[in-house]
């Protein structure tokens, strides 16, 4: 008879459970979560699907990983400090190597982000990795996607496009140098959510914010959205790795080619985020445009470039 | 082209979002909830896939209610305040009727148990359903399994072993009285998560508690296993419905069988609890035992009734 639920997510995951706000974890009905007097709970999940958000021979280990990393990436864009997590696994079969390999991946980002595991739920089913996330705040701020004032400066962190040129390469599409081709994938497989950077805006007053899922111009648009003003964009400014650079230089791929993965390809987990221009920018991030009245985006998109913008689940 | 993901979860869910404890819900990277002064958080997870945890041809609007109400009970099993709840949807398709209907089942858990939607996330595979549900605790206490404590009665709320004689229907192996089908149905389609009863069982010290989702032996002896006690059960106390009744006088199934459904079938939900022998039963809950010093169940299991005990995932 193969292992039991119990003893296969004891096995793996009960050692990750530990934390300095952890009352209670996984082993009863609920975890049990302690916040500091005055701190609100930020809470956010994210899943990922087999086929639909990594490729179906992705290593166990990057799914864990990458599955953490992408929903604490929401605990960033707020600028809240990591609490916990619950992951809910839904898993065709109980694969013990799999089983290991994936709980060596969250327990990297486990370890990474202190964000403990409290709690979780296995079924059987279609491989599927849903992860809550649960972080504090204090009371009275937040990193939104409202705040934005006409004469802020925009800026993202880490550099663009990376991801989306990952996935074009999985696909087949491009063929990068060997060495850009394995940062690209570490990039994708990889992304690394930006809690110290979301933490340091909260104190510098970053007026909003928002993490990269889906592509520069979709979630800065989210931001121009809810905020009542216009995000104009230089994509000159945009901050490309050196492999995605080498790409134009070596492997072939159009300037126009890599701009759009870096205005519209998802999956950078990057912050988008908009400061008084009176700030200094942060360490490693970018300024790529500004805040102007109005509404929408402009990213001179009279420049020809044929951008298919936003990540649709439908 | 059909409405996008963003439109058509602002259309069936973001009314769902509004509560007393909700500062931020539904729309940006986090939700955002406040605990009162000196409470601690409560937070569990549960996923429910078709053909897996319910028929594939369950009525959409039951596949919502259940998925809250399953994971609603983890927070009635230690007691918890409910504050919200995120949910992760997958579906094979956005599919504008079924959204619509399962939105409906959600919404009237939502309001059953004053547990607002407040995050989520829609992606596209084979039909699954995870919540988390987050609730408050009290500083100094909560419900767990670990307190039961020689002495104590035993308790059960409600009636048990509907829900596997509801699933037994399902699967044509055996055909109970028209309204007695009905009833059990019900009961396994519309589980009610305990919310007020765990509350009232925190504030009168109950000792020990859980939700019985695996079977009354299964969950019983968690209890047993936590508290370093023995749990003895008197099959002849347990709650029975007037239509599982009915199946033993009128649609020719065997008294064992019954008590097999009552002890051993899971996805009832109610909750099993020990009180010190002084404290009344609260309502609508039967003693059906006690603790004694020792370890493990006993049951009456001489008697001769082979158990298969306790549900298992893999």
């Amino acid at each position: 008879m193969p292992p039991s639920e119990f003893t296969l997510i004891y096995r793996y995951f009960s050692a990750l459970g530990r934390g300095a706000a952890v009352d209670l974890s996984v082993g009863d009905d609920c975890a049990i979560l302690r916040l500091a007097p005055g701190e609100r709970l930020a809470a956010s999940v994210d899943t990922v699907v087999e086929g639909v958000h990594f490729p179906a021979d992705s290593f166990p280990e990057d799914i864990g990983y990458r599955a953490v990393a992408v929903a604490a990436s929401d605990l960033a864009a707020v600028g809240a400090r990591p609490l916990g997590m619950t992951l809910a696994l839904t898993l065709p079969e109980a694969d013990e190597f799999w089983l290991h390999s994936f709980s060596q991946g969250v327990a990297a980002a486990v370890s990474e982000y202190e964000l403990p595991l409290v709690g979780g739920d296995t079924t059987r089913g279609p491989l599927a990795v849903t992860v809550q996330v649960l972080g504090a705040l204090p009371a009275d701020r937040a990193l939104l996607r409202d705040g934005a004032q006409s004469g802020d400066a925009v800026y993202v962190s880490g550099t663009l496009g990376d991801a989306a040129a990952a996935l074009a390469f999985l696909n087949g599409t491009w063929q990068p140098p060997a060495a850009a081709g394995e940062y690209l994938l570490q990039r994708f497989h990889r992304p690394r959510a930006r809690i110290a950077l979301g933490r340091e805006l909260l104190e510098r007053g970053a007026t909003a914010a928002i993490d990269i899922s889906d592509g520069l111009l979709a979630d800065a648009g989210h931001i121009a959205r809810a905020s009542g003003v216009k995000i104009c964009i230089e994509p000159d400014r945009l901050p490309l790795s050196p492999a995605l650079r080498t790409g134009v230089t070596q492997a072939g791929v159009s300037r126009e080619q890599v701009l759009r993965w870096a205005l519209a390809g998802g999956d950078d987990y990057e912050l988008c985020f908009c400061l008084p221009p009176t700030q200094p920018a942060p360490a490693d991030c970018t300024c790529i445009g500004r805040v102007e009245d109005g509404s929408g985006l402009d990213w001179g998109n009279d420049a020809g470039i044929d951008i298919d913008a936003g990540y649709q689940h439908f």
